[in-house]
């Protein structure tokens, strides 16, 4: 392909010679002739110097004149995102794979009460239960399995092994990965006499609204009445757990292993850390932060603030305790030592005192 | 449905017209007419003011005269359990679907040394081992894989994409969500020279006795030799990790996303929290809690104890521990300020022993 | 089997009769007449008192001469490792089952463009895409599923459920645990205006070389660009989380539930607790012990050392800490106290001061 046409699909000022031919995407430091490459960040700058690419995507406003003459000069592209110019790139020379081929295929199983939408992939031993319906576009692939009366919007994509429990409803363009289990059981059982458990039926749904990603592995259960709800565009990383009446809002992004216990809401915009716990029944006002492996057991009624820490504080709080606590074992020798000093000095002013008496009355002799 | 015919199921006292028709259940704040709904929470009675739902479900002890004349007034059902009622009347309403069609599907793949029992039902393109025993009633969803010499006791429920490895026991009424994975190997190895390791092969099994529940993508591993045990009634809810040769007591609950570590053993009646981890070897006495995130390094010998914190201590302590952590930036600025005040102290007083000495001279001169 | 067959096969030295016959493995406190049983750990040499069985391994080091005479002596078999010769003695007695019976399930779906070596297991309801290749002795267990042009090399074992997305090379004699999905999308998304996100293509691949073992249900996502990848011999237990562009060393163990975020490099022969979360971009120099529950959240440079907590820090200052903060609920006590008394003594001092000058001036009077 030629820079020149690489250079007008990104919108790109090209410095350098626009007519020469270009194969393959590959890493700064290990490209070579032939070759184009990225630098995003100013700690790659650096090997500007030494790559040995043919060009180069870069920021418009990098300032590079560190060449000196006797290098080879790779023809640099500049652009507003070098990160997301390079993936365009990349899509070109390696378009990824389709993740299923067209078509329903012949070991789908289909309930003859489903409705399916116009251009629906189906994958292998696929089972799509009894009054399901599957909007246009829809992609399911191998193994996937859905319940009774799941309703799937169009263009939604789920990964292979992917299982959906009765009635849950996914909105369009949802992205489902491999493993992920939709409508399980919320946890919820009663106590009995002699210390055994009555289950609560789970008689609720989920609803997945639109544009929602939804990692490998994660488990949202159903609610016991009523709605699990993750809203419109929130992204969910792999294994993450939201049990039974929990809301997410809209664009809220939550990192692998996350969990969010029993009807917890969680407002629109929050950035919710790896392995971040939250207890039940709480509220998260709205673009809220918490750290990775934060411990929330309280609401955060204030939007737009920083949490870290298990238990979690605001976060300059939490650095604050989290410094100063490295410095207890020696505060503990400090308080020793100034616990000795003080009694030393109470001995000294007591005797200071007798001293006293005994020199007044010497005086007063 | 007629009030009067809810009211004989729940064996409720009516107050009001029980003639009405009741066509719904709904929540107290979205309820209209001919809609029932329920307030179990003191914080919820305030709704019984302005809800529009023909008729309540409230507890048999709610005292409520606040109605003024101007408002229509909603039948009331008095009950013991408010919550459990509403749950029967929206089960009627709105029963819970089969998980799975009665039969065996034509795609399970049942093998022929199995042994399957009366009125069991098992999903499309499911596998049943060599060997396997399947009692009655039992219900194997879509998907589910169960290895060669499995028992499933009589009435157990596995949900889709259930994957039991070869010579697990599961009991009977036990319910096992999607995804999860049973007798999986133990993580054993032993360090070979050049730092690669050995895989110690895990030949024991699970058992898993009856009235067990357990969530979804959870994984239960094998013994290295003997036996995996959860014991009855024990309920887990999703991601929960139970590794090799653990024991899981009677009765005892256990919150999403927790992982016990290889040969815990864990008492009866336990109620630990979500991401709690329990190192090896350990056990726990019986009727202990363990908050939410808890990390727990040595066993608990003494039964019916609360423990919190990470590392784990006593309920008690670790909230005392844990607000006086908060407090340690300020005990630094103390400390530091007690500190000059003593040096401060320390020299007034040399220098109150130096005037005496001069004092005293001058005195004797 | 005769005792002395056994002894032959462990390299074992016999102290009695060694014409016995033994029929089962049991263990000490359950062992009786025929049964062979073992002692690895000094806290079990005890039950060589009572023990019922008819051989027990013992380590060649093992003094023992507690035997009254009116006992029945267990015949001792004198071993390098007690440990891995009951192993190897209870595999004779009860040899593990073949995971999967010889050859390609009529149902499983092979694309036509795979290439498929000898001696390969392929599972009911599995699917290989198109051109994957699948090395000599693989075994792919019931409803695996392998996208397109996944590679995996000879002698490796995929359990039931597991899914591997498109392009994912796996090495020879890899086993990958039930449920586990390779290659899922990286979580990469970038903001637009208005809050919601664009998602950012996933373009790479996972490589898992040699000897790898992956536990149920974990998660390893694929890179952005290049390649997230497993070394040779790593070991990873359960639900583990490994994400996007991610190394782990050769020979690193990694215990259940632990996470990874993206692009963070672990080097060889690290040692990771369970749920220990990494942060991502990070380094984590060769041969860290890294305890269970730690977070990590800065890289780690120098090789060989130990850390502990959340946040983590060396181990010995990591203990060290924790053992303080148990202190400071009492330490708060003592400065309240020590305040009170430098404030007593700043006093006292005031008035020997004021006295003095009292003195002074009546002295001079």
């Amino acid at each position: 392909m030629k820079l020149r046409e690489i250079a007008a699909m990104l919108n790109a000022e090209i410095e350098g010679n626009d007519a020469i031919e270009i194969h393959r995407v590959a890493r700064i430091e290990e490209a070579g002739d032939g070759d184009i490459t990225f630098v995003s960040s100013p700690k790659y700058t650096r090997f500007l110097q030494s790559t040995r690419a043919s060009a180069v995507i870069v920021s418009r406003t990098l300032r590079w004149d560190g060449l000196n003459a006797s290098q080879q000069v790779p023809v640099l592209l500049r652009v507003d995102d070098p990160y997301k110019s390079i993936l365009k790139v990349h899509q070109v020379f390696h378009p990824p794979r389709d993740p299923l081929t067209p078509g329903i295929h012949p070991t789908a199983l289909v309930a003859a009460t489903a409705s399916v939408g116009q251009d629906v992939r189906i994958g292998a031993y696929a089972v799509i239960g009894e009054l399901c319906r599957i909007g246009d576009g829809v992609i399911i692939c191998h193994g996937v399995i859905l319940g009774d009366a799941v309703e799937v919007g169009s263009k939604s994509l789920l990964y292979p092994n992917v299982a959906i429990r009765e009635e849950c409803k996914i909105g369009s363009r949802v992205i489902i990965h491999s493993g992920a289990v939709i409508g399980s059981d919320g946890f919820g059982f009663s106590p009995k006499p002699g210390g055994s458990y009555e289950k609560i039926p789970q008689l609720g749904t989920v609803v997945v609204e639109d544009d929602v990603e939804i990692g490998a592995n994660c488990t949202v259960d159903r609610a016991t009445m009523g709605e699990t709800r993750i809203k419109r565009g929130a992204k969910l990383d792999n294994l993450i757990q939201v049990a039974h009446n929990v809301v997410i809002g809209e664009n809220t992004v939550i990192a692998a292993q996350a969990g969010i216990s029993g009807s917890t809401k969680i407002g629109r915009g929050n950035m919710i850390g790896g392995q971040v716990g939250i207890t039940g029944h709480l509220h998260i006002a709205e673009n809220t932060k918490l750290g990775a492996r934060s411990g929330i057991h309280h609401s955060i009624h204030q939007p737009e603030n920083a949490y870290f820490g298990s238990p979690a504080y605001p976060q300059r709080q939490a650095f604050r305790i989290q410094g100063a606590v490295t410095q207890v074992p020696d505060l503990l020798n400090t308080v020793r030592e100034l616990k000795r000093a003080v009694e030393r000095l109470e001995k000294e002013i007591e005797e200071l005192k007798m001293d006293r008496i005994v020199t007044d009355s010497s005086n007063r002799r």
